[in-house]
C-alpha cells in the first residue's frame, strides 16, 4: 500500500505511530496510509524559519512570482493524472476535479503575475507618505515579511485547490509554508506537493508538507508564525483558544462554516431568474455540496416560489449520483463516512423544521458501485413556510447537496432580515434587476459578508457563480464564517506581512524604504 | 466626595457597590469614587447598537468629521481646568498634562480632517476594481462599518488621548463606542466625556461611558462588535481568552508591552547624538515613563558610552522629581501605589542583570509633598556589560523613569540581535547618519516593530520624539506588542470596517458601492 511521507526539513521523511488510512469514498477500497507520530515538528518548524525564511526574503517579488508560475504549470502539466486521484480519492467527478485543480493552478498564475507586477523589489510600500509635523518629516508605511512560518490547515474538500491559494499569498509575501492537509483526501495534496518538490522549484527551507495528524504542531509556534485554517467551526475555535498561540500572539486566520445565501429579488428578469435557478443547482451539487462558499439558504419571493422550485428540482432531477470513475455521474459520494453521518443527521435537524420538496428521503442507489458502499447521501431541497422560524437553517450547515427554499414577501427589508439571519458568511448573492433594490441588499449585507455576487440579466449567462473563489477577490467573512480574509490580490499577503509606520527625514525614508 | 457616574444608554448612571477610590498620586488625597456595580452593560451595548449604529451610519464622513472637531474643540476650551485636573489624579507635570490633552484634541482633529476629505460618502471603496473573467465582470471592494459597538478599554497613562484616539477611528468608520478608562486616573477621561456628552455633539447612543469595574461587558459582545485594548500583556491575554470573545470571533486589538529601543550608530554626527540624548532622557521622564512607547533599551556604539552615559546622567540630573503642582516640579509620582510597587520590584529585577549608572537607589525625596506620601520612584539609568545576557531588560518592562545602557560593538548585525531580543515592539528609534547602515537596520528591524523612527542630523532638531503617537502612522506592534495596529489615517479605521467583496455587471456595480 501507498504511505504518504511527510516532506519537513527539506527531506521526505515517515512517522512510526499507528497509520490514518485513505480510501476511495465510492467503493471505499483502501487506497493509502499515513502517520506524523514521532515527527520532529518543532525542528521542521525551526528549518523552514532559518533556511527557507531568508531564502525567500532574498528573493524580489518577480522572482518569488516566477516560483508560483513553475509550480502552477508543473502541476498543470501532471492535470490528467491529478484527476484520477481525485476522482478515486476524493468522491470527485471529473468536473469537480477539475474544478478544484484549475483553481489551484489559475491562483497560482494569479499570484505569479501580481509578482510580476510588483517588480523587482523585496519589500512594498503601502500608500503614500504623509507629512509630518516639521518641513522635512514624513512618515511611510513599509510592509515586510514575517520572519516566521507560515501555517495552512487545510480542509478535505479542495486538496489541491486549498493548499495551493494559501501558500500562492505566503510565498509572494516572502514566507516559508508549512502545509498540512487534511488526512482522508491528501492523495492529491500530497501528489501536488510532491509534484512541486520534485521539481525542486522553491528554495530550500521554504516549502514543508504534514501529512496525518497535526500533533503537538501549534506548541511550537511563536508570535512570527502565521495559522491560517479553513475547516468547520470547532476546529477553528479549538485553535483559536490553544494557548501557545494566545499567549504568542500568533496571527491565526480562520475560514469556518458559512450559511451562504442567495436571493431573487420581485422584479428579476428571465435570465436572471435562470441563472440564479442554474447557480443554485451548480452549488448543491458541485463537489456534492461539499463547498464551503455552496448556497444553502435560498431566498425566493413568494410570487417567484413556484417557478424557482420547479425549476430546481428539474434541474437536480438529471443528476446521476454514483461512482464518480463513471462518465455518466454527476455526483459522487461525500469525502469520508463520518462527513456522511454528519450530512445525514443535519438533514434530519433541518427536515424537522422544513419539508423535503426535491429528494429521496432514503438513501440513493448509487451507479457504478458494490451494494452497501460508498459515502452517498441525497440531494436534498427543503423548503420552510416561515423563513426565519425554520432556525436550524440558519445555524446549522449541512456540508452536502443540501439547501433550502426560503419563501419572503418580496420587501428588501425581510429579505435583508432573512439573509442576516446567518450571522455572518463567507458568500451571498443577489439576483435581479432594479438597480436601487440591488443597492439597497448591497448595503444592507455587506456587513455580515465577504463576498457578494450580484447578478443582473445583463451578465446572467456569463457570471461566475458565486461558489467560486476568486484570487483578485477577499474570500472570508465575519462571525460564523470565522472572522478571517485571504486573497484579494494584495489584501491577502497581509496576513504574512508586517506594517511598520517608518518616519524620519523624508528623502532619506524615501530612499531607505525603497519609495525613491 | 465627587461621584464619576458612567453614561450608558445615554443617562447618567451609578452603580451601588463598593467605590473605587480616586486619589491624588502625589499627596494620597482622595479625589473622587466611582462603581459600576449593578449597571446593565448588555442593555447599554444593545442601545449603543441599535440606537448609535444607525445614525452614525446614517452620517456621511464629512459630518462624521465634524463631529470630531467640535469634540476637539469642546475638550480643548476647557485645557486649563483638564490640566488641573490631570495634575492632580494623573502625577502629571503641566507639560506631561498638556502632552495627553493636546495629544486627544490632535488626533480628533486628524480625523476630523480625513473626515472632509473623504468627504460626502458613507461607505468606502478600497483600492480599483479587478476585471474578472468576462467582458463585463468586475469587483470592487467596499468598505463598511460594522453593525456593532467598538468597546474601548483604555490604560491609565493617557486618560485623554487614549480614548479620543480609539473613539476617532471608530465613530468616523460609522461605530458607536462604549469606552472604559481605567479606574485609577479616570477623573479626566470622566471630565472629557462629560464635555463631550454636556455639549450634545454626537447622535443619541454613538457614545457610552464606563467607570469603575468591566464587569461582565465582554460577556455581552457578539461578533458585531470590536475589542480595542491598551494595557499590560497580562491583562491582554485574558482578554483575548474571554471565551465569549473568542466563540463569537469577536475583533480584538490588543496594543500591550514593548521594550522599546533606540539604537545609536557608530557614524553618527553631534547633531544626531545630542538629539539621541535628548530623546532618551525626555522619554524616561515624561509622564514618568509612563509611556507605552517610551524607551527602555538604550543600545550605545562602545566608542560612544562614556559620551552618551555622562550626556544622559547630566540631563537627568536637572529633572526634579515632586508633587507636579509645583511649577519647578519636572517629574512627577507613578499612577499609583501598585505601579510603584511594579516599578520598584521591576528595577531589582534589572538591577540584578546590570548596575546604576545614574540614580538614586533608594526612593527620591519629592518637593512639596507630606512626608511618606505620593507613588514616588526613583530616576534609573542602569547599564549592562554584555546587552543580550541581560535578559531582563528584553523581556521585562519596567513601567517608570527607568532605561538601560547595551553597549554594542557597532556592527549591525549585533545592534538588530539586540533590537529583536525585545521580540515585538511598538517602536524603536535609530540615530544615525550613513545611509546604508539606517537602511539596513530598519529592513532587519520592520518586521519585529509597529513603527521605526529614524533620525539623522538634518532632522536632528526637529524631528518628533518616538515615544509620540502620530494619527498619520500606524501604532501597534507585533509579539510583545500585542500584535495590534490603530492609527495611521486610513488604517486605523479596518479594525471598525468589514472588507466586502463585490462582483458583477461592472457598471452596475461601480453604481451600488457608489464608485461612478
Amino acid at each position: 500500500m501507498k504511505t504518504l511521507a511527510s516532506y519537513l526539513g527539506d527531506a521526505w521523511v515517515s512517522g512510526d505511530g499507528k497509520p490514518a488510512l485513505l480510501v476511495n469514498p465510492a467503493t471505499e477500497e483502501v487506497l493509502a496510509e499515513t502517520t506524523s507520530t514521532g515527527l520532529d515538528l518543532g525542528r521542521a518548524l525551526t528549518h523552514a524559519r532559518d533556511v527557507g525564511g531568508p531564502a525567500l526574503r532574498a528573493l524580489t517579488f518577480r522572482e518569488r512570482g516566477e516560483l508560483l508560475e513553475k509550480m502552477s504549470r508543473a502541476i498543470h502539466a501532471e492535470r490528467d493524472l491529478l484527476i484520477d486521484l481525485a476522482i478515486a480519492n476524493g468522491g470527485n467527478t471529473r468536473s469537480d476535479a477539475k474544478f478544484d485543480l484549475d483553481g489551484a493552478t489559475a491562483t497560482l498564475m494569479s499570484y505569479a503575475a501580481l509578482g510580476k507586477k510588483l517588480g523587482d523589489r523585496q519589500l512594498l510600500v503601502d500608500g503614500e507618505p504623509a507629512d509630518l509635523a516639521g518641513s522635512r518629516l514624513q512618515g511611510y508605511h513599509l510592509l515586510s515579511p514575517r520572519h516566521g512560518v507560515a501555517v495552512h490547515i487545510g480542509a478535505f474538500n479542495f486538496p489541491a485547490w486549498g493548499w495551493a491559494e494559501k501558500a500562492a499569498c505566503a510565498l509572494l509575501s516572502g514566507m516559508p509554508v508549512l502545509t498540512k492537509p487534511a488526512t482522508a483526501t491528501a492523495l492529491l495534496a500530497h501528489r501536488t506537493a510532491e509534484i512541486c518538490v520534485g521539481a525542486a522549484i522553491l528554495p530550500p527551507g521554504a516549502f514543508s508538507l504534514l501529512c496525518g495528524s497535526a500533533g503537538d504542531l501549534l506548541d511550537h509556534l511563536c508570535w512570527k508564525d502565521v495559522v491560517a485554517f479553513t475547516g468547520g467551526s470547532a476546529t477553528g475555535l479549538s485553535i483559536r483558544k490553544t494557548e501557545r498561540l494566545l499567549a504568542q500572539g500568533v496571527r491565526v486566520n480562520v475560514e469556518a462554516d458559512s450559511l451562504n445565501s442567495a436571493l431573487l429579488l420581485p422584479e428579476a428578469e428571465d435570465a436572471t431568474v435562470q441563472a440564479f435557478v442554474r447557480d443554485v443547482a451548480r452549488d448543491m451539487t458541485q463537489k456534492t455540496g461539499q463547498k464551503c462558499t455552496a448556497i444553502r439558504r435560498v431566498i425566493v419571493p413568494e410570487g417567484l416560489l413556484d417557478r424557482v422550485r420547479e425549476a430546481l428540482s428539474e434541474q437536480l432531477s438529471t443528476i446521476k449520483i454514483g461512482n464518480p470513475a463513471l462518465d455518466e455521474v454527476r455526483m459522487g459520494p461525500v469525502a469520508t463516512a463520518s462527513q456522511k453521518r454528519d450530512v445525514l443527521a443535519g438533514l434530519d435537524q433541518l427536515r424537522a423544521q422544513t419539508r423535503l420538496v426535491f429528494g429521496d428521503a432514503a438513501l440513493p442507489a448509487p451507479l457504478g458501485v458494490p451494494a452497501g458502499k460508498g459515502f452517498f447521501v441525497p440531494i436534498a431541497l427543503l423548503e420552510a413556510d416561515d423563513a426565519l422560524a425554520a432556525t436550524a437553517v440558519h445555524e446549522h450547515e449541512v456540508f452536502g447537496p443540501v439547501a433550502t427554499l426560503l419563501p419572503y414577501d418580496g420587501s428588501t427589508d425581510r429579505a435583508l432580515e432573512i439573509v442576516r439571519a446567518g450571522q455572518g458568511g463567507l458568500v451571498a448573492s443577489v439576483y435581479g434587476d432594479d438597480r436601487r433594490q440591488l443597492a439597497d441588499v448591497v448595503q444592507g449585507a455587506a456587513a455580515w459578508h465577504g463576498r457578494l455576487v450580484v447578478v443582473d440579466a445583463k451578465v446572467a449567462d456569463k457570471s461566475v457563480a458565486p461558489g467560486t473563489v476568486l484570487p483578485e477577490l477577499v474570500h472570508g467573512g465575519p462571525g460564523r464564517a470565522g472572522g478571517g480574509e485571504e486573497l484579494g490580490g494584495l489584501r491577502g499577503m497581509a496576513l504574512y506581512q508586517q506594517r511598520t509606520a517608518i518616519q524620519g527625514n523624508g528623502p532619506l525614508v524615501a530612499k531607505i524604504v525603497g519609495a525613491s
